[in-house]
């Protein structure tokens, strides 16, 4: 306890953010953005629930909590594949999240579910329509998990499972309740771009400006965001991004833009190719005069993390040096 | 915001306690409880991840927070069917929910999602079984959502949609964001009983001591609860349950017990047996000498009432009331 206090009182450079003071909270709360309504005749095969009516889908969960005296912009944590916004929250080994964190920084912060996922609601039209053969199970809408020996490899805990590579530092003695965080992910089933783009789009025009944190899968979802509208992203941090943009790179001029990648990526056959393409997408950003930073974290000299770093045991140190990152190149001010 | 305020002061009974004033808190995050390792050849059907391999489900997901100086033993708040753990976080129209209320109170508040719903997980499997013909169609897991026609006659906003009934509290003018909260229902695909039950147990015996307070369809789930083990259930509130309990009621004699029912409940021939049988239970454990009180809100001239009474109108007042109940029935200490 007391060692994790002075990790986060170092991280956040105040002593009075200690984990042991009490957490001042201006107003928390969570609502929905976006969705539409769908009428269907197959919502239900059981005889207390009529088949057809409307419901409302695409819509994204949002819950936040603002600070007292708020220092920074809102920032929006974005979570990646087969997983939620329990991304952020505790980490497996019991320690406070970046959601807290960033919270005890001074930054109101919204954390998401991708539409789909978590809190925000599927349509099991598709299943029921299979179930009684008026469509033929093919039309099964794709929903994967990742097992854990497959996520092993993908997340970085070692080159197969279960071996790990040397150093790494994501807390695999709390292995377990990682694993419980891993929920089946219906993204494929979702219409493209994914109704969380325009989403986060509106939630940013809502907010009046956010910085938009994404992860993996979600990596992409900012740049998409700020393709379809720059109003409200005050800037964007991708971590471990799937995919960095390729193409007109001319919507993120302008944007405070940091690329973030963790250790082991060049061992990986995965990672090693995507930090590659990130690296010319950055190089490229650099020529149009973008503000555009790319970070391995090991080439800074931080090392041992894997591709969960907001989970790994120096979780909290990369955080302060997040916010510091961004307080040297965001200006924290709401556009009105 | 003030009348609110003024709403929130009377209902806890302190002026201090006024929404406006920073909320403080102790600790807060989130955990799994349950869950159980299943391998699979049928994970996913995707290129980019294993079809084998191994999940954990059946994990309850839940969130907490603590406030600074708890006054009260936990509450643990269980949502009904077809919703998740927002039930009880900011009502459709923007008012603070009962997470937020408890914890104002000085009750130590955890709200779970059950489990196969919104961040606890559920196991692809048997879908990508379907879709790839390794079962038949009708392996299909049931399940289901309320559209909003049939929800609107459940949750008792009128006896048919669109039909309000007179003085009806929920707050129609938000309908929108209410559908927003719905999502499909797996608990009939589930193992029986369902596995938010020992989990809730597990839970009521990691923090020594709680009050178990279930919605509708989990109604049921404090006492199937109690059943298993009694161990650090320190009462039950069951709002407008979808049954109470039949048979042998020994093991709830000794636990002090609040059945609660809103308004309109005989206007509806799905309420109406249900209240009835409720009231058989409630006499038949005063025969027992149980600790047991059945109110209907109506009766105690509190009307307007749905079936959603936590996010109605006058849900704080609703709130203050259950505080004001749970202060003079519940002996508020640990179990160590």
């Amino acid at each position: 306890m007391i060692l994790r206090n002075i990790a986060v009182a170092l991280a956040l450079g105040l002593a009075s953010a200690a984990h042991a003071d009490p957490l001042m909270i201006e107003s928390q709360g969570s609502f929905f953005i976006g969705g539409h309504d769908v009428k269907s005749d197959a919502l239900s095969g059981l005889s207390a629930y009529d088949a057809a009516g409307t419901v409302t889908v695409d819509q994204m969960y949002v819950h936040y909590q603002v600070p007292v005296a708020p220092k920074g912009l809102p920032v929006t944590l974005i979570h990646g594949c087969c997983l939620t916004g329990k991304t952020w929250e505790t980490t497996p080994d019991g320690r406070m999240g970046w959601d807290e964190f960033f919270v005890r920084a001074g930054f109101p912060t919204y954390v998401i579910d991708q539409v789909g996922r978590g809190r925000s609601a599927i349509d099991p039209t598709p299943m029921n329509e299979v179930k009684t053969g008026k469509r033929p199970p093919s039309d099964t809408p794709p929903v994967f998990s990742a097992g854990h020996e497959a996520a092993w490899a993908i997340f970085r805990f070692g080159p197969k499972y279960p071996e790990v590579y040397d150093g790494m530092q994501f807390p695999l003695q709390a292995q377990e309740e990682f694993w419980k965080q891993m929920v089946a992910d219906w993204a494929a089933a979702l219409p493209r771009p994914n109704p969380t783009v325009p989403a986060l789009s509106q939630l940013a025009i809502k907010l009046g400006g956010t910085i938009l944190i994404s992860h993996s899968q979600s990596g992409i979802y900012p740049f998409q965001t700020a393709a379809l509208n720059r109003q409200g992203i005050a800037a964007i941090v991708s971590i471990e991004p799937g995919g960095c943009p390729t193409g007109d790179l001319k919507p993120y001029v302008g944007i405070p833009t940091l690329v973030l990648f963790g250790d082991y990526v060049d061992l990986s056959p995965r990672w090693a190719p995507r930090l590659k393409q990130c690296r010319a997408y950055a190089e490229e950003m650099q020529k149009l005069g973008g503000k555009t930073e790319l970070v391995v974290l090991p080439e800074i000299g931080i090392k041992g993390n894997s591709h969960m770093l907001m989970q790994d045991r120096n979780s909290l140190e990369l955080a302060g040096w997040l916010v510091a990152w961004l307080n040297k190149h965001v200006e924290m001010k709401r556009q009105q």
